[in-house]
Order: C-alpha cells, then sequence, then structure tokens
C-alpha cells in the first residue's frame, strides 16, 4: 500500500509514529507530497482524498482511506497481534477516545488554526484571521496546563503503555513550537513526559 | 449510568440517536444540565469532565466518560449483539472513522464555530470573533454540496445502513438551521437522504 504524506506535517508524523510502535513502517511506501507547491490540489490527489489534506493511504487494490485516526484504526484492527495503541477493552477504547479527542479538540485543532490563521502559510487558499489565530494559541496554551496537572505521577496520557494519545500529544507539542508554543519552565510533568516520549525510536521516523 | 446531557444540544443528540438506533435509550438516565446558566461551569460538573462539556457518562461505579464517540464508542463495544454503527471488518471502521472525521471536521465544527462566534451564545466565556464566524459557516455549506454530491443513489452515507455518520451529519444539519445553513433546493440527494432519515424513530428521541 502506500501512504501519501509531508514529512514535516504533523498529522503523517501521528501515523508514521503509530506504526512505529507497531512494527509496521516496512508495510507502506511514504510518498512525499509538497503542500506549498499544492501537490495537495490536483486533480489526482483530490480523487484520493475530496478533502485535499495528508496523509491519505491506498490500498492494493486502489481504495483509499484519508485522515489520520482512520489510517490508525486500519492498522490497530488489522493486525491484532501488533501492540494495542488503541485500547483492549470496551472501557479502555472509550477512555482512550476521549483522551484523544481532548487532545485533538482543545489541543491540536487550536494549534492548527493559530499557525492557518496567524503565519498566513496557506493564504493563497484561505481566509486568515489573525485574531482567531492569537485567541486559538491561547486556547492551546491553556490545554497545556491542563495536561501538565494530569500528568503529575505518570509516565503516560492514558494507562501504563505508550498509546494513540501520547503520540498525537508529542506530534502537536513539537508542532506548536512553529507558533512559538512551548513547554514553560513550571510545566515540569509535562517536560518530563516529552523528554521519556522524545527517547523512543518511533519519535524519529 | 448517568448521561449529563443539554436535550437541545447536537452532541447529546448524537448519544441519544445512536443508543437508540441499539436500543440501549434505557440502559441510562439522563440528566439535563443548562448551559446558559452555566450548569457546566460548576465544580461538580467539572470533575466528572474537565472540558466543561456535555455530554459526559457517568458509570455505577463513577468512572465517568466524556467526549460523544467515546460514550458512543462504550455502547458498540460493550453491546456486541446490537446492530453496528461504526462498522465490523477492519476497512469499513476505517473508512467510517473517516466519514466520520469529515462531517465532524469539515461541517459540525465550521458549523459550531459559526454558532459561537455569530450568535455570541456564550460571550460571558468565550472572546467571539463574528469574521471568524461568517467565515466557518461558509466553509460547512461548502461541505454540504460535497455531501449532496456523494449522496447520489444512496441511501446512506456509508454502506447500506444507517451508521454513526448518518447520525452525525443529522444532528448538524439540524443543529445548522440556528445559524441559517440550510439545504439549498438544488441540494435534492442531500434532502432526499434527510427527508428519509426524519422518518427515523430515532431521530425524534
Amino acid at each position: 500500500m502506500k501512504i501519501f504524506e509531508t514529512k514535516t506535517a504533523p498529522n503523517p508524523r501521528r501515523v508514521r509514529m503509530f506504526m512505529a510502535e507497531k512494527g509496521l513502517l516496512d508495510k507502506a511506501e511514504f510518498i512525499e507530497i509538497d503542500l506549498q507547491k499544492g501537490e495537495n490540489l490536483t486533480p489526482e490527489f483530490v480523487a484520493r482524498n475530496p478533502m485535499k489534506k495528508v496523509p491519505v493511504m491506498e490500498l492494493d487494490d486502489g481504495t483509499c482511506i484519508a485522515e489520520t485516526m482512520a489510517i490508525c484504526r486500519y492498522f490497530e484492527e488489522s493486525y491484532p497481534d501488533t501492540p494495542s495503541l488503541l485500547g483492549d477493552t470496551p472501557l479502555e477504547k472509550a477512555q482512550l477516545e476521549q483522551w484523544l479527542r481532548w487532545i485533538e479538540l482543545f489541543f491540536f485543532m487550536p494549534t492548527g488554526m493559530c499557525f492557518q490563521h496567524s503565519t498566513g502559510y496557506f493564504k493563497d487558499r484561505m481566509n486568515p484571521i489573525p485574531e482567531w489565530g492569537e485567541e486559538a494559541g491561547k486556547q492551546a496554551a491553556s490545554f497545556m496546563d491542563f495536561l501538565d496537572r494530569h500528568l503529575k505521577g505518570r509516565k503516560f496520557i492514558y494507562g501504563d503503555s505508550i498509546t494513540a494519545a501520547d503520540i498525537t500529544a508529542l506530534c502537536v507539542l513539537d508542532f506548536a513550537k512553529v507558533v512559538k508554543i512551548r513547554i514553560s519552565p513550571e510545566q515540569k510533568n509535562l517536560q518530563a513526559w516529552y523528554d521519556h516520549m522524545k527517547e523512543r525510536p518511533s519519535a524519529k521516523v
């Protein structure tokens, strides 16, 4: 199968890290898409993903699956003998979904909005509103305080091994540096978790 | 178990509809939270969901699960003998996750942003930016064109029975009326799907 992605973007990195933690990186051929050149706006790309986003996976029969968590779920469900990253029991699956949604909605989304609306990176194809970008950046920073308190005495965001929640939070934290949102010196729990996560081989793929 | 919700809000309705399609409505006691009075900001509520959002479910042992899709996933995984609303095979689960994400990110999110930023409904607790509300409203309307084209010749958004994708799209469409985003006369496929969905008993709970 093929994964169309952009190496430096946070969502493709979530997929690569997810696959690396399962030992599945060799299952796909990765094809680089240059977002700034608009390679995601070509008819060929839009046929694979009408939302024009990376990553999108193409199976060998031509079936396409867009959206980071859809691709991750495909690997989670297709390779049940690999380490589970989305929970095992109904309660674990539900609580992990809660954490994933919290990180996506209250950290990733405002960080992405801050990036799009304050840097004007995609201004050729959207209408950036800097005031909204600034407000969104404040929301993202506020979630980091919450996460820091949650991580007190914990090695992972949920449970006692790495999950999609840790992977997502790490990718957002690294991405947030672009808009100067960084771990503050007071956020010692978040910093310890971050340092520990950065040591994993999967953080380097 | 208990579900703390707001009857008129779109996310709690997604959960009720999901439960109704599985015949599980009688599994929970529903407790109304008045968002405009700020009942979701009390210490008791925040202890259940630090993100201060409805719905949140409390199991009999006191464990809380926030986030609509986390609650839905709990029911999907805990009651495997009820109709599947999140797919059966790995591919179905992945493709449904893709559709859910598309509807959430490119339809529900901008509709919600349009509501929050153009009506000022929550202006006591956030900083509404009307220009962003208007832009978000345009994004939501554009997704409806995409959905109309997709629904040509289809009875459901994905597969041949109702799923969480249909439930979510219906709840967003009804909610979107509040900000005057409505199905246009040209969107005949979307209108036919909507009329068909509205006939289901689950659409009335």
